[in-house]
């Protein structure tokens, strides 16, 4: 393992340059005119895999191609999948960066550019401990897999149908996926979880048209009634109000919260940042879970009747609102939908009628504690950073790990190392290089308490 | 008085032609290109009541010239102040009009033009009685002025400050108004009271940008606080749960209850008509004392967030809701603006901040029952008209009223001859030439009962 790391380190500058010329493609998925981009990117990175030793193919899906690579020689050994991507945003406003956003610059111990934390330099990650390992040892310690895609940033319309028809290729024993970041720079992180989304349009129609406000008073306003309806979704105690919401929610455990909470934050400095007076939310719990742990219910748009300057004297014919629950382990989106759908049907006034429009469901994910995996990645990323790792969760939803638990199986591990400054989907997006080559350090590491 | 009715049948023909020759002229007050249309209308109109007798003038304002006519030569009569408007609505869609809006057509017993019903034909009745009596009886049974606006489709910018000017000129002793509707063609109605309005704008701010929604938790969702606040607003029965909303309220008295109660309203045709499936309301009301007798809390329009197709998962920086409160003899709307601040105030969360914008105010009004002058009314309508006189009360609302009580400390009757389905404001607006003749019938009579 020393003799790997050490490898890793002469490496350092040779790997940069891996990921300047993955970097400088502009692969950008939702764009069309980078088609060519993407495939290039693939090419590049099938070739790179085969190189260091891997078998690496190319396989074409309906849209862009995904990378498939894999060192499988170690029978008896545990087989793990590393999961990521070399598909990126956009560059957005060009006015907002410093630099060409595909001309890659290294500055200060960050190498700048789009795609640098999000997804390249990290997918590297896993070439470059695999080359540590098989030019010192001649072999890995474990049996390796690679899945690369290029369709992340657009929501992975084809990773699940290929896994789907891909279970024996793809069989293993564990996922590891390097696309989050760090608490700190610095400081190692595992992410343990990701919240679920259940998204949902409910729209009341009353009168026909807009009537006039003078013939109020027995026509229930459709926004009147909407308003109350979403009221009761939540509790006095800020609880969401929809019976069995929260049957399913694993509380998080007690040494879960007890290590969030020695983790810094400064509420008061998230108050300032984003412009609130205060927070509030569900009782018992810091903002720093509530953010994290808890579900919740957020109306993200609310419309209906005039909604221009000045007033206008109307009831309006319909008032709609978009909500969005984010659900946390082991709530179903499935579940949380229809008991969503009940509480709409039974709490809309009969003199308006109601429809529920389906915008996304994704399923929450946690990391099974315990886990000897887990306990290898702790282990590996606290040698590599020289620090006691810091585990959190993720806010927002990665739908890919309930569909790669559903369709294989397995587990994953989040061990991501972006800045919290990174700038991913931003202007001037870079990543530590320092962070980097821990990581790397880290992911070699892994391999080898994995294997033994 | 028979004499005076008996003139009006005879000029019956030349009535109509004056009704014609006043809507051929397009008075829309709102449009600047029509400046000379008015002055044109308020010069006619002018010269109409000099050539019957009147002493006439036209009065320059800030906007549209007005035009005042008085008959003052009964000393020890009482002197009533007739009210009423030369301008007009735009003539909105020519498509959906079936002949030009400015070109009266008279068919089938109906005068079709802009402003035929609303309101040049209605305001003439009173120069027609006036005629009639000074024909036949070479004076009037009263002292009569007239005010003749220009401005009233404009909100009458013009006409309180003129009021304020000169209360000597419009001294008198009650003000009659033929500017609204039948309850049936045919069927002589006394509309007893308007409701007035409150109209504010409630806008919640949280972050000072939209924030993902995957930071929800413990922010407080300015839709989400909104909808709470409105649902706070109505209480379980329906009743508006703002504290001191009802203190003012004069219950309707139980025989316009009784009497209302009578008058034909099919609830299920209403509810059809305008496309809903049932009433709400204040409990205890019927549908149609809801609309009329009682207050009113409605949402005119909300907004916040994102409310174009799709989904998108944001925390609003910002939500807000246009409410409007229609109010009811004798709330006021300054008190109720005060009590509805005071609540927005109290029941916002501290943890968002809160804005107040003030749309509108007007006071209710009601006519004092059993006052002489609207016995006289209702007498002379029903003699005119040959039918127990309906008492009914306007839903919306007409500032005039309460400005000319609080100036002229004089109360209003409104006995107006429209018909429910004279369009005004819309297309193929029409007049019912059997109820307008009746109409100027009532009014001779009327005049001859108030004076003695």
């Amino acid at each position: 393992m020393n003799r790997a790391t050490e490898c890793l380190r002469r490496h350092q500058n040779e790997h940069l340059n891996w990921a300047i010329d993955l970097c400088r493609m502009p692969s950008i998925s939702t764009q069309d005119e980078h088609k060519p981009d993407m495939r290039r990117a693939a090419e590049w990175t099938r070739e790179l895999c085969a190189r260091i030793g891997l078998e690496a193919g190319i396989h074409e899906t309906g849209g862009h191609p995904l990378v498939y690579a894999e060192w499988c020689h170690a029978p008896g050994a545990p087989t793990y999948l590393g999961y990521g991507h070399i598909d990126v945003q956009p560059e957005g406003d060009l006015s907002l960066w410093d630099a060409d956003p595909f001309e890659p610059v290294v500055k200060d111990g960050w190498l700048y550019c789009r795609g640098a934390a999000d997804n390249k330099g990290q997918v590297l990650l896993y070439v470059r401990a695999a080359q540590a390992w098989l030019e010192t040892a001649g072999k890995l310690p474990i049996n390796l897999k690679l899945l690369i895609e290029g369709e992340e940033e657009i929501g992975s319309p084809n990773l699940a149908p290929f896994v789907a028809k891909n279970k024996e290729l793809l069989k293993c024993d564990g996922i590891l996926i390097s696309d989050t970041g760090l608490f700190e720079d610095g400081w190692p992180t595992i992410t343990t979880g990701t919240r679920g989304i259940c998204y949902k349009e409910v729209r009341l129609s009353g009168p026909k048209h807009d009537v006039h406000s003078g013939d109020g008073g027995p026509i229930t306003n459709p926004a009147n009634a909407l308003a109350r309806i979403i009221a009761s979704l939540h509790d006095e105690q800020g609880r969401v109000n929809i019976p069995g919401f929260y049957d399913d929610v694993l509380d998080a455990p007690a040494d879960e919260r007890a290590q969030l909470a020695e983790l810094p934050f400064d509420e008061g400095k998230y108050a300032e940042e984003i412009g609130v007076p205060g927070f509030s939310g569900e009782q018992g719990w810091s903002v720093a879970e509530l953010r994290s742990m808890r579900p919740t219910l957020d109306v993200n748009g609310i419309y209906g009747g005039y909604m221009k300057e000045g007033a206008n004297t109307i009831i309006p014919a319909s008032a709609g609102a978009k909500l969005s629950m984010r659900l946390v382990p082991s709530q179903r989106a499935d579940d949380i939908s229809r008991k969503f759908d009940n509480v709409i049907r039974s709490r809309c006034p009969k003199s308006v009628r109601y429809k529920i429009i389906d915008h996304a469901h994704a399923e929450p994910y946690m990391t099974p504690p315990g886990s000897k995996t887990l306990e290898d990645a702790t282990r590996a990323l606290r040698e590599a950073f020289g620090r006691e790792v810091a585990f959190i969760r993720c806010n927002d939803s990665l739908p890919i790990l309930s569909m790669f638990k559903q369709e294989l199986n397995a587990d994953s591990i989040l061990l991501g190392f972006a800045s919290p400054n990174c700038n991913a989907h931003g202007p001037n997006e870079k990543l530590n290089l320092a962070d980097l080559n821990r990581g790397a350090e880290a992911v070699a590491r892994l391999m080898g308490y994995l294997g033994g």
